[in-house]
């Protein structure tokens, strides 16, 4: 079999865990950077050396269309809708957060697909690959755990959106190629991500998860003292607060 | 009950039906128009007016990267992907054409859907509407029948979709809002259709379905002769032929 595969890197813990991961499981892998409002360019700059580090081939997006078309939230409109003190992404049981954009995930794994379906279909039809012997896997970093919250990050909308995704695209109705969607970090504490990165070698040193854009993390957002209780809880000094 | 809605216009027959039908069935009605590598400033024009005449609220959204994303395809990368001749869109029987955009409209609905979801979450938490009388729907135009060769442009997809917008979203989820997508032509043949449009006294005479960007349409390629087919056959006169 010849696997080709698409992984989203954040540029953060999560994704780049899924994203070493996808390598050991794919011959012909991508990832994708995501770039919208929200995000800083140090993010992409970190997403972009993760990349290089796996000598992976890498491909930054820019979706600043994002904050038009899916323009209630905090992260894509932080100006005109901005996050209440005392709201936090890491609430459990408050509801979704005014951080959730509108069906998100739903649009970045349409777009991942259509780029794994681009580079499947030359393999096919350009250069001659046998469709028999190709899997297509998308790996995308979603967790149930610590943003319980948002719809899109249960493993039952993943179930859905792969079937939407094999009903709708040529390499399945034409070449009997099914999307597999991996999600494998969806169900797992921050701790045991952060044991499972060290575990597999992830470049973790590299990855940032900060919601500032500084030259170090501030080590006060939600985002930093997520990921700081994870690694107290695995038992792990951070390798990215050690370089 | 106060039902949102958006549909897609692309500025083309189809389009433009579907768009004087939901203006019936929604109260809060937006039209979105998708800019892309293909697509040529007259149909821009066209849907612009079409949605003009309607007194209806246009969105237009420049979504240039899908030739990046979705790069497979004689219509985001003609010069890369040419159309074999011989190879007709209105062909059927014939496969998945080169013309097939991965993935096209499971992106342009989620688009749409993220659009229409951010209109409702404001109208329910800033405006305070009450969240049981609310109704959301999404209208688009695909044809199963002249462009059969589309998996994305099949009934089957479009149940498959609407359950994956429904468990990724907000509404959905938070508020028990279930998307409806409407796609009231998918089984009409292009007769139908323009008997439809006719009936419903839709703004055909504004819009535009020539591949070409002329002053006026060439009369020559698959989409003029698909349309005078459907015309001859519906026994009337293309009233953008008259104008």
């Amino acid at each position: 079999m010849s696997s080709y595969g698409v992984t989203l890197l954040s540029g953060g813990l999560d994704s780049t865990t899924v994203t070493s991961m996808a390598m050991t499981q794919v011959d012909h892998l991508s990832s994708i950077t995501f770039h919208y409002g929200q995000t800083h360019s140090k993010e992409v700059e970190c997403a972009k050396r993760i990349a290089d580090f796996l000598q992976l081939n890498h491909k930054l997006m820019d979706i600043s269309f994002l904050g038009e078309i899916a323009w209630y939230s905090a992260l894509t409109n932080p100006e005109r809708f901005p996050i209440p003190s005392g709201e936090h992404d890491s609430d459990i049981g408050f509801g979704v957060p005014i951080t959730y954009v509108p069906l998100r995930n739903t649009i970045f794994l349409s777009l991942a697909a259509a780029y794994l379906e681009s580079s499947i279909l030359k393999a096919i039809e350009i250069d001659g690959e046998n469709q028999n012997m190709i899997q297509a896997k998308i790996f995308m970093a979603p967790n149930a755990i610590d943003y319980s919250g948002y719809p899109d990050c249960r493993p039952e909308f993943y179930e859905k959106a792969v079937d939407t995704l094999n009903e709708g695209s040529k390499i399945s109705q034409s070449y009997g190629i099914d999307f597999q969607v991996e999600t494998p970090i969806i169900t797992m504490s921050k701790a045991e991500i952060a044991r499972l990165a060290v575990q597999i070698k992830a470049p973790i040193h590299l990855t940032w998860s900060c919601y500032q854009g500084m030259d170090n993390p501030c080590g006060t957002c939600d985002s930093c003292i997520l990921r700081a209780k994870g690694f107290r809880e695995a038992g792990i000094k951070d390798p990215a607060l050690m370089e």
